[in-house]
């Protein structure tokens, strides 16, 4: 299983390194302004992850890969940066991608230490949620998480769904695809029709 | 004494969630918006002053109790969100409170963990502190510490009391009432009556 | 080697809350408000780097010397404020050699965690600058890593720098002045004259 959330801890860094990259090139920010946002994107929901749990030392310390996996992401962003944006939303795109993938590792993380069930998902939430929250409080903007459509809901049941496929014993690669796919898909459909939470606020405002 | 750090914990985070919620209603979120903020106000203060041991766990991951708190007080804002201001500033109040409960769990731990009587204070202040200013930085507000008003002053003297009693071998309840009250007594009256540290800028600026 | 790395923490911390409470009096916060503003400022980075470490505490919780160095350079700021700029720019000046100072700390304790080169580099880095980061997004400015003048990348070669001499068996004194002094220098140049790193975007922008 450590393996396996290995490569996903990978990919998820990657993704998120584009996300947080096109974000700094959209700001003008420097090469190496563009690596740090890239870096913290990547990094900030797992490091957060990591930081909770005493026992545990961060995942990207002793794994150089994730830095390569940051610095290949960041570099093609700089380069490529007109190019990724054959979707009208990249960096939308690459994020939903990095919160699937990243939900799912604080999940299993949360299960290997034997937390409850609702602290697992938090723990899920909180890894895939908070790579962008950072990235969006450094350039002053207001964090994804807040914005209209769904994106935490999109986790939550993510992580909920994953709980459900772990008790019944789905096996390996579809206990992982199948709520991956559904983050992506929710959060991608949540934009496209813009969906959103039923508001709590009385109308005329 | 860890039992009653706990119900303290629970009680803090209750209020802080109130808090927490309040703001986000104030700036429109969606009720997961609110319940985030709720999260992070509430668990914000001690969740730091947790990373900084490296032997601690954070205080809610082995607690479901705690994020029922944060639930219910989140819930109980977003339903009674008219009625809970029958103050004239419902989000101080509660803060008010659980800048008074968490400050003293900071000093007891700071305590337990032998740490020199200045460090407690300072963990103390941590804990009761940083639940508010993670909240204001995430809705871009000035940190409340900032503010005018006598707000940090109030904890770290209900931290030096807190130290003084247990020196004096205070008995239970009354060794956390006593300081608990006074720092919430100290901020109340310190916003009622526009109480605020000496200046140290020239008049004419 | 510890002891080294203790001296230099205190000095770190001595001239990063000079910084700090430099920020926090132009932003004419009360005398609390400027002592945690010069307090987060100083342990800022070395906290985070050490929070990293699952196995390592917090550097200031066990040294209360610190504590002292960080209420020094706050009242020195504070008494001094207008005396404190006979250089142009005052906060720039102690930010450079905090950032010197800080990285070298990150980079020792990588090795000393038998980390790889390029993860200790980074440490190094997320130690001298996030000080400066967390300052900056307290008081709501963009971060000093983000402008435009080489910031990260002077603190990037500085501990390329210490992991070459280390390798050459440099003896101590040197070891440690000569890269702290190339992080100051570096930075001091760049300023006063303006440099920056190459754009990546077109220029009719």
């Amino acid at each position: 299983m450590d393996i396996i959330i290995g490569h996903i801890n990978v990919m998820g860094s990657f993704v998120f390194a584009i996300s947080g990259a096109l974000v700094a090139i959209r700001e003008k920010l420097d090469p190496f302004g563009v690596l740090i946002v890239a870096f913290i994107t990547a990094v900030g929901g797992g490091t957060i992850r990591d930081m909770l749990l005493a026992e545990r030392d961060v995942f990207w310390l002793f794994d150089t890969t994730i830095i390569y996996a940051i610095l290949a992401g960041a570099i093609i962003a700089m380069i490529f940066k007109e190019k990724l944006q054959f979707f009208d939303k990249p960096i939308f795109f690459y994020d939903a991608i990095g919160l699937g993938l990243f939900t799912i590792t604080g999940v299993q993380i949360g299960i290997d230490y034997k937390l409850t069930p609702l602290i697992c998902i938090l723990l899920g939430t909180v890894t895939g949620v908070f790579g962008g929250v950072l990235r969006d409080i450094i350039v002053n903007e207001i964090p994804v998480v807040f914005q209209k459509e769904i994106y935490a809901t999109a986790s939550i049941l993510g992580g909920i769904l994953y709980l459900v496929l772990v008790e019944w014993n789905v096996s390996n690669p579809f206990l992982q695809i199948i709520p991956i796919s559904s983050i992506i898909i929710t959060r991608i459909v949540a934009v496209k029709f813009n969906i959103s939470l039923p508001t709590i606020y009385k109308k005329e405002q």
